[in-house]
């Protein structure tokens, strides 16, 4: 039972119909024109959901949000998730509901006021800095951007890509080194929150992904920070915290990944199924009779299912124990969820066959999209390790990346 | 919590002790000398057992048994199956466990006084008689065994093989046509005990399988009901109530066999990793460091905890709705989770390299006794199936087989 | 030894030198700016390639060209598919290489001067309008299009979609029934030459797939015949041999979509090699040493080898004994080797991480632009049913789809 | 064309009529009573090939064999294996195939009068001794028996495993340290000629791998080699030279293992399609109308196929360039063929459902005995660690073990 909805299973379905009704009759032009196009749209149907009370699912009330804890929200995030503007109409989209979180957490008043506050009234929108060019990922000692104080303010320079959605955001939360000498390598980094107006930041343009640079939420930038100046209050969270900061927001942040993943399954299975059942391959004969369709829907079935277990008992153990007592649950999921993602999304276009590659379905865009669910917020391979690390520990053996 | 155990995680604690330090260690010798060999130690650990309180755990405790739910029984099934005779020490062994959960829910008082008491008492062990070799088994209507009536007794002519436990069983619970022009294919069959020392019966012999026709308890038969006379009395549960009871059974039945399969991965994980932490590849240099066998250790990780969920959350269902409302949740749990088992012991004997062939462990044991795992109660094809015809139901699309 | 060309091995040297010089670094133009963008660079190609005494090297000396036969084609053909611009430079790009094939083999002298002369010099394009949105592509006898003969034309109405590069097309050759009532279901279609500029001939527009519509040649169409008129003489060798030209057609087709996808698999181990080699965990420690790219390496090299062997033997049959003695192979390498090219495309985007995904690496255009490799000319399931249709007749038994 | 054999085609025609007619028979008493049991009838199978003009088909002519290059041998390897009684009748089985290999290249004359006469005469059998319990088998370096000087005389001492065919061999060919202190690792080890009458020889005792220890040539020995005294003479090939024979024997009999695997599984495909054909789902519904079984039927085909070729190219290089020069292509074949090898023995047991599993069928039997196919003689990871590094010198890195 939730602790701030009466019903949460009513509310469930009323959030499903809602997404149905609303939201994915809105996907045909969303593919053929992009996401610029049904913005405005967009905008009304956020209107929608203030109005019947379902707005920040994910947020404290404090800040004007439902509350939901995060065994909670996954369930509604894996609704939300059927269609890719699920979660922009309800406010609880990457990477703002990230950085509310964390502001929330770890801001002080004047921070919350200045940033959060308008973030979680949809007024403005926010990113996210981290990733670098030329430094691996997956190793985040490896990080070049720096922030050195000078009087009353940060200088920062660096260079950073697959800032999403920094076109039209108002403001980035940059991961930066502020102390490069520190012998505890998870103590080098802070992070430092930069108004995108501020002198010397730089949007060098929208990065080309999966043949296209997409727009405003629906993108990623590369961007520079040339010698941006900001006050020294702008750090979140305290100086060196910035490792501390993103293992805690990744937690839950995976969580939602995940349960965006199931969600997407879900839309998969169920288009595939469609397709079985209305395509003839000859009169009386749909598609649905073929034995290999079958497996492939049993399938999916069985593996979502089994995902949607798997992260629902990570987030309830985040909710009971914290974050870094599921911090190895969470790699599980991270690689094992994502993998089964694009497996059915594959089978579901090859159910479809010419038309699963066109952008008459979703299909296609989760394709596209998605394929960097095994990449980002860590590798496949970086995950995999973790939680053989922790196996191995069991027997007294500790492995190195 | 337990309804009959008062703190039942202790309670599964100390049963996971006894798995390791009482019967672990017989299997060095179980699997030189075959299981006959350990025969007379098991019947001491059975008493064991029974001095600790721990006897027939799945049964009601109208007939000495704990009373575990089905959730209850699958947590602990999964650790008796650590070691293949876990089970068995308990005496909630297939096919004696199936066996005595419908002869308590069906039996007449005088079939459980004279079949289920010792059953029970583990004075006696059973068989159950199904599968025929000239007929595809993962299709009911094609059975070929028969009981007419004559007199007050059944006259039953049949041929089954796969006759599981046979040797040393005093009877067996036979599958067979009582009413073969009935329109409706599902009461065709009917269940009738047949104490094997009946006239007629014949124990043609125990198959080889996979190079061994076991012992005992561990080994399944060819069997030929040549006019066994029978009792008129000794049908389970009403003629023509075959399929149904054995539905009623397949249920919980299924459940046992995948926690059994999720304890047999878990050992399967546990070898593994114990070879990768000591087996050195060059001095001071493990197989755990070699990224191939991280993959494996968390992707076996990962899966068997998805499949954990996935089994107990259908066990759940059984226990709150009923075997018939669980019925697809079953199907989706026996071929995902077998699949899972064998791929699993696969890799544990790659890890192990030459020793994972030789019986030096109980790998070898696994990846020839289990491999019917994917075939026995509904090969994975059917399972596949019954999901996907459920699923597309949603569709409005009825598909047969 | 080549029939034509006196050093084949040394022509192959030259021809991939060629390749990895002057077409390979147009690529970063053609990825962020698109087909349009290149095409005039792509034209001067063309007339280096022609002096070079390398046109056409698919099609018989008597057009001019090289005369290969299609075992030597295929291994000029995969190393033409490094890039995806490399067919195109040297007139051998689908559809107008099976167009030319078609025209040289069934043309009648008038439609060779009028079609296959300017073809074949690379003075227009064409395009093979077959599939169509209403019908399932794998099941030819799903067909809507017609042509009626009225006086000395043909009155033709269809609809079709994916008419591969029609933008830019002079004419199609168009699949439309001409003998609907015939008993002989694969003599109920005809191939008939529609100029693109006949009345009536509507351009629906590009198809978006994956995200994109292209431009030109690199563009899938929807297109409409509405009342065409065109001269009865227009139709291509004889009514009713529609389909048995197709299969003809499609044979050697086939073999050029496998070297293609076998070129495409090349190059993208050799990026992820690249990658491997280059990219830095830490310092002095480059990905290569992580034994999952190890892995992903070698197997991508041992299917890359499996599968060239298997298309050049299926090439050597079709040289020698025909395409329909052929047919069954022909099956065989286009679901195995499709599926071998997505995986590995797959795995090399992987190993590239976040910038796998990007446009900056032609990875990203063959995930897109390739996933309908298991789709068209026939999707895995069919070409499974033809090889298993073929292995079960030899145990007497035909199998129907 | 053969350099020995007129009409090659015939030849291969002959053998596989002989293998079906006379041998695959045998298999029924074989899988139930063992391979003693027929190895009195394959003495009288021996007399009928030798008398056939088949016998020793791998050995050049001057020890009485027919002399086939290792392309040749390869495909008649691929016939005889369609049933593990196959190679024995021929005289071309492992491990004697292999040891009369190196005798014939390295053997003094007195050597090869002493042990590779009688064992081309098919009058004595022969084991290898080279794997040893205590050490990574994957790494040669790791190798703990020693033969040491005294007098004219070696002293052996040495523990080891894995020898197969022990039982009833006449003499073993051991791999042994001679020169522990060598700067040079790959000149550490000698192989020596060691009569299993030394005194000091140790027959431990057959392994039981899977289930069984087995008997005579089809049996797996421990042995000890406890200051075993033998003749300074028994050096094969030079002191120092045992890694050296080691790869020289290992590229042709990797060959004949993948030659062997692929005939097993044309062996198991052949089961799969019968079983499909002829056991019925329902009256006039065989097994074969499924698609699932048809998917992998259509796979196994294409494996195989894409196998056999690159089996027989990696042959080729062989015969024309040598050992080493194939050494890559060996390790491509190795972990290819053997993969592809138990996925379809995998599916024919599935196939054929609980008769699968039984030893009705030779599928158990492959089962069991070719698990060890994917760790003999190098285990997959072993082979694909060479394979990538190959890959990876041409992009100028040099990876490690």
């Amino acid at each position: 039972m939730s602790h701030t909805i009466a019903d949460f299973d009513q509310f469930l379905t009323d959030v499903q119909a809602f997404v149905y009704s609303e939201l994915i009759p809105l996907e045909p032009q969303l593919l053929a024109e992009g996401f610029g196009s049904v913005l405005p749209i967009l905008q009304e149907k956020r209107q929608l959901v203030k109005e019947k009370g379902w707005w920040l699912p994910q947020m404290h009330t404090d800040v004007g949000g439902l509350g939901l804890s995060v065994h909670e929200f996954g369930q509604m995030s894996e609704i939300l998730a059927r269609t890719p503007i699920g979660h922009y109409c309800f406010n609880c989209q990457a990477p703002d509901a990230g950085n509310m979180e964390i502001l929330h957490q770890y801001g002080t008043p004047e921070q919350k006021e200045q940033f959060l506050t308008p973030l979680a009234n949809g007024e403005i929108r926010s990113c996210f800095s981290m990733t670098e060019p030329n430094n691996a990922g997956s190793n985040p000692v490896l990080m070049s951007s720096t922030a050195v104080k000078e009087g009353d303010s940060w200088i920062i320079d660096g260079h950073k890509w697959f800032t999403t959605a920094a076109e039209g955001a108002s403001f980035a939360i940059a991961m930066v080194v502020t102390d490069p000498y520190t012998d505890n390598r998870y103590q080098k980094a802070s992070m430092i929150i930069v108004p995108l107006d501020t002198e010397g930041f730089e949007h060098v343009g929208k990065i080309s992904i999966m043949g296209e640079k997409g727009e405003d939420w629906v993108s990623h930038s590369e961007v520079k920070y040339n010698e941006c100046r900001v006050p020294l209050e702008n750090v979140l969270g305290g100086e060196g915290e910035g490792f501390a900061i993103a293992q805690q927001r990744l937690g839950p942040g995976r969580i939602h990944h995940c349960m965006r993943f199931i969600g997407m399954a879900e839309r998969s299975l169920e288009l595939m199924c469609q397709r079985a059942a209305t395509r003839e391959l000859a009169p009386g004969k749909p598609l649905a009779t073929k034995q290999t369709i079958q497996n492939w829907i049993a399938e999916a079935r069985a593996e979502i299912n089994a995902c949607r277990l798997l992260v629902l008992d990570a987030a309830k153990k985040i909710d009971e124990l914290g974050s870094q007592a599921a911090r190895v649950d969470v790699s599980v999921i991270k690689f094992y969820v994502s993998d089964m993602l694009m497996r059915t999304v594959d089978r579901a276009i090859q159910t479809h066959g010419a038309m699963g590659i066109t952008d008459l379905t979703v299909l296609s865009f989760f394709y596209r999209h998605e394929r960097g669910a095994r990449i980002y917020d860590g590798p496949d391979e970086v995950h995999k390790f973790v939680v053989a690390r922790e196996e191995l520990r069991k027997y007294g053996i500790a492995i190195r990346h």
